[in-house]
């Protein structure tokens, strides 16, 4: 991948998404002792960053594959991104979830005229392969795809012409997609930037994969960032992330949860809990205030129904 | 009032106020039809526009006034504000609240070090002119005082310089006190801009008063609007927005819960129910969508617990 490409992908998704706002949150000045700057993908289209990748590879298709639809697996939101793609493509698409996914997701797919499937969440990858092969469609991966990820990757562009003087970006870590494409366009044009990987202790897969030199599968605990749940990397996010993301940190439930009403109450950001999760590596220690000036933290979704947050964060 | 004073009371708040977002949503354009601008107050300081009034009217006062301390009644932003001028000036604040007071209200309030004291709704302002007499405390009126009207009129001269573009402001109306100030702001510097005031149908206290010679109470029904519920208008605002104020609509309960679950969870703004009032009036019918480019929406808090929200619009 190279930066032209992640260039051509930013030109070639423009119509189609938002230009979502960077805004420097002052009000969460006195509790963390810094002022964050917020990338507010949750206000994106489709409600998450995903329909950045997920569009990009749906135009690089030929007409043919195109027309055989679309399949992917996907926690909900890159599942969204493909219902939104197809819809826009004219062709159909089938998104198979976990059989543990939110009202809002599921409802936000169906609504956009895709059909939906419920399976076993650590297996949807490998059904949605097989089922791809068995019916004729065309698989859009959720992040092992260098087209997603240069999709992914004009969230990186988009951050420096926000904000000239970005220093850090912290970005939440599921497959590894979103990441990757940040980092290869962070990298390729001002290496000076500090690309911090965060990723729930309760699914610690980059850190446990990073040195290894095969990718194995993280035994999983129950975690409230939904979207961050993929018990392995991508291979090619995986190669990325040791070459190109300077520091991976695991973070906690409790502080994650602290994090995402944090978030909600004192920030006033509606989002799903998985965007908590760079709050939540502050609130764990892991940095020192006075180091967080120009610091953006990546908002990656705000894909939840008003009346299911409570019930995360009691 | 003039142009003068609210440009003043716009440099001598500027240490204590956010000068928050003004973003367009464009994620809301499908189902309105437009792209509608917001001003963020939700994300100011104290969760509220409140602290612009409040603080400027602190900072006038003799330092003999302020070492008396400070009084007020609010539905809880104001009271909010003035505790936290109270706090910023080194003096003491009583605040009275209605005893119908959000959690989230109070808590924020107390937490501030301000005394709290519940009483009837309704006649909080007389309760607390009463105490401020015996008690030798400073009463620091809501809206019907002309430096607390100059301290909102800050957001007029705001939003004009964030958006010079701006065709129309959609103002929430409590007691009158923030339209006041934005309609100066806006009408003495460029009056072709419209400004519309909104009230809820549950208690439309400018409606019934704009035509008549003495004001009065109107009788009121339950609404979720919980910061727009004096029955009354205070005389200042009402001699403004007979002027100044282009239009004022009243707002049923059926489409103001309807535009509260839109900004939520379409538009991903985490803010008071009062806010989703302009919104409301345009799910009402009150507007051609063709005519809305370039309107403001002033989102004027986000003091709500998170767990309060589904309760609400449920």
């Amino acid at each position: 991948m190279t930066l032209e490409q992640i260039i051509d992908a930013q030109k070639r998704i423009a119509p189609h998404i938002i230009k979502t706002p960077l805004v420097p949150i002052e009000r969460l000045q006195s509790i963390l002792g810094f002022v964050p700057w917020l990338k507010l993908e949750n206000m994106q289209n489709i409600g998450a960053f995903k329909i950045r990748g997920a569009m990009n590879a749906a135009l690089l298709l030929s007409q043919e594959d195109i027309d055989r639809g679309f399949i992917t697996a996907s926690s909900g939101n890159h599942g969204r991104a493909v219902a939104y793609a197809a819809k826009a493509l004219g062709t159909k698409a089938l998104i198979l979830l976990p059989n543990t996914v939110s009202r809002a997701k599921l409802e936000g797919i169906q609504a956009l005229g895709a059909q939906t499937r419920l399976v076993e969440p650590q297996k949807r990858i490998e059904i949605a392969l097989d089922v791809a092969q068995k019916e004729g469609l065309t698989f859009i991966h959720p992040y092992n795809d260098e087209n997603v990820i240069c999709g992914q990757g004009s969230l990186g562009l988009e951050i420096m012409a926000q904000l000239p003087g970005v220093k850090r970006i912290l970005v939440p870590m599921g497959g590894g997609g979103l990441i990757s494409g940040i980092a290869l366009a962070v990298k390729f044009s001002r290496p000076e930037i500090e690309i911090i990987g965060l990723e729930p202790a309760a699914v610690p897969k980059f850190s446990q994969n990073i040195r290894s030199e095969t990718i194995h599968s993280v035994k999983e605990f129950p975690s409230i960032a939904d979207a961050l749940l993929s018990n392995k990397p991508g291979s090619i996010p995986l190669v990325v992330a040791r070459k190109y993301v300077d520091r991976i940190i695991s973070v906690e439930e409790g502080p994650l949860k602290e994090a995402y009403r944090l978030l909600l109450q004192e920030g006033k950001i509606y989002c799903e809990p998985s965007s908590a999760i760079g709050f939540g590596a502050v609130l764990q220690g892991e940095f020192r205030s006075s180091e967080m000036e120009d610091s953006v933290f990546l908002i990656s979704g705000g894909n939840i129904l008003p009346e299911m947050i409570s019930a995360i964060i009691e």
